[in-house]
């Protein structure tokens, strides 16, 4: 029986992979960018449109879908696809991240995790074992491994112990996803990811890694970045932790990024991606643009009839065509408190993010991805989509990009 | 030269009247129903999902856009129909009813309207030909008169005088909109509608008909119902308004209403509504179905699988095919806050009020409106759909169609 989440390379250039990774709701070019939708919902966004936009997977939150409406009233109304109305492939993620963010009270034993709700203050254990199963019930077609990230900086000691006990419950994860047959309660197919921990030592990268290469995951994640430390410093350890993945599965860097992070890190081998960055902003009125970011709410747009990018092509810019909304509307919608100003720039950030990796996904089959990326980084200019990256990006050659 | 306003009767059955109406953006089948779109922008939905479930014209509201952006910056983003990006007709009130339900210290004197921003407390002005300034600037298709619009209950003394005002300003706006030629501040052709006021005093309505008749202005409108008196008050003023009015010109029912109020209002020979109800109720978790209303937060629904209503075919419900959105998942959506939910149940609500008035159309054409209507009001049951419909709808005669 042929693998139903094989990943096919087609081209590389450097370590930068193009690839079409397939999974049971079909096939996603890589690189690509996964919309989070944490309550089972990208918020304000149909999924017409983001089919339309290119969307071509989402991730959900197990954390929050756990605890309201709870996995078993999501498998009751037919799993997340079915509630989603999505029919693209999903991923969530394994509620671990999300319990030591939001939760009050959590404590680690070798066990599992012990939390409270944030919702409403109700106690409630997460093992490795119940995360499969939780995971199972919202039926996505991709589920992670219960895993431990401490925050940075931390000293070796706390890394190594905290890698160490990732690698031991990615292997009880592996035993219970194999306990349930590697398919979803509702009976198809699923695979488990494993995540590699480590902070931003190659070292302990290292051992992460081949601690989880002998469970022979269908993909591997790099969790524990883009969490407080320099993006230099996220970039070296992608460089140091790539080469011990294996070529054939795909590679997901979590929650990252910024559009500079994703192109340095397509750069050192990663494939997949979800922030919550695009959506996040587009709701605080920030959008990426091809000559960098901007305030919509700033009041030198208020009389603008521009739109936000006349070389996009998403709903709200339609390239300046007809339909198209200036700059000067979304202002007052959103200083009106008007919804469709989020979701027009929650679009339209989503179009940015999925248009720059379809390119550099051609780019990478030209060979010409360097090229591509430096170009890219030179027109947003200092500052502009980058958010804190060090060194500057004004420079396309400060920050290396591996050969 | 043709009109750019026509009203073409295609049939009538009783009072009730199948027509088209044609504006410099479009054709109108009547009877129909305009969205609100306040400060320009049906909350929550994009233009091209309005003409999906069929829309075709909008209201927004002069008193919000002449506060924020201003009507000067509405002009300069290039008018109404570019900002919205709706490229149908659109009506704009005159703002007068605003000014006395939302402005902090409204006065009125025989020169109009002075009143303080609900916004930043600035004190403004608003005579009649300032409306028309300010709709001309605005630029819809249609512009309407400024008016008295006393509360109910109403001394006769008070309504009469409110009614004499409402005629005189009436000429004042019908100057203002001759000395602009009819045309928008873009140039394109713009017409005012007349508003008859007079309480449910069947002899005040028609002394205000009869003082806006000689102004032949394209379209006549309905004002001041829907404040509080009970439905029955209300379907007894249409229907001792309407006959005074002039057959080929169409009629507007202002803020009007329920969907049993447009059915009763459409057999008494009105055209055109517009209404929040829909889109507020949406938002606020109502939704109306071909059984009645339900509360789509209701316990009740949390493990339900099953659309709103199975014979909708709104993109909520899409007849609970794919793609289709349950109860369960609606609910959730809305309990975690999410604005999809929000959005889905106005679609929703608004497919459902174009969708009536369309079968009533047909019905109408094919001389069968009073049977549908009846059937309608049984469908939806005691209390359904109908927000204090008295006498009872449960019985269809006991609200008397007019024949």
């Amino acid at each position: 029986m042929s693998d139903p989440f094989a990943f096919d390379l087609a081209a590389t250039d450097g370590a930068a992979r193009a690839g079409t990774w397939s999974t049971p709701h079909g096939a996603v070019p890589t690189p690509a960018f996964m919309p989070v939708g944490t309550a089972g919902s990208v918020k304000g966004v149909m999924p017409e449109q983001l089919a339309a936009i290119g969307s071509t997977q989402i991730l959900a939150n197990t954390y929050h879908l756990a605890l309201r409406p709870g996995a078993d009233v999501v498998a009751e109304l037919g799993g997340l696809h079915r509630m989603m109305a999505w029919d693209g492939p999903i991923l969530t993620d394994s509620g671990g991240f999300q319990v030591f963010s939001l939760a009050a009270l959590a404590t680690m034993t070798e066990e599992g995790v012990r939390f409270t709700s944030h919702i409403d203050g109700a106690k409630m254990d997460l093992t490795p074992e119940d995360s499969v199963d939780v995971q199972a019930q919202l039926g996505a077609d991709v589920m992670m491994c219960l895993d431990e990230c401490p925050p940075l900086p931390c000293e070796p000691e706390r890394m190594q112990a905290a890698v160490d006990r990732t690698t031991r419950w990615a292997q009880r994860c592996r035993d219970q996803w194999d306990a349930r047959d590697r398919r979803t309660a509702g009976g198809d197919p699923q695979a488990l990811f494993g995540i590699v921990q480590g902070g931003v030592d190659p070292a302990m990268r290292e051992r992460s890694a081949r601690g989880l290469l002998p469970l022979e995951f269908p993909g591997y994640a790099i969790g524990g970045l883009s969490v407080g430390e320099a993006p230099s410093e996220m970039y070296r350890t992608l460089e140091a932790t790539t080469p011990f993945l294996p070529v054939e599965k795909p590679r997901y860097l979590m929650g990252v990024g910024t559009p500079t992070d994703l192109l340095h890190a397509v750069m050192r081998g990663v494939d997949l991606f979800d922030c919550v960055m695009p959506t996040r902003n587009g709701r605080n009125g920030s959008v990426f643009t091809s000559a960098g970011t901007l305030k919509i709410k700033n009041a030198a747009h208020a009389r603008d009839d521009s739109p936000i990018d006349l070389s996009c092509d998403c709903p709200a810019c339609k390239r300046g065509g007809p339909g198209s909304f200036s700059r000067g509307t979304l202002r007052h919608l959103f200083l009106a408190g008007e919804m469709l100003a989020p979701i027009l720039l929650s679009l339209h950030n989503l179009r940015f993010y999925h248009r720059l990796l379809a390119e550099l996904r051609a780019a990478i089959v030209r060979g010409e991805a360097r090229a591509f990326v430096a170009a890219e980084l030179a027109k947003w200019g200092g500052g502009a989509n980058v958010a804190a990256v060090n060194p500057p990006p004004g420079d396309p050659t400060a920050v290396p990009i591996r050969p």
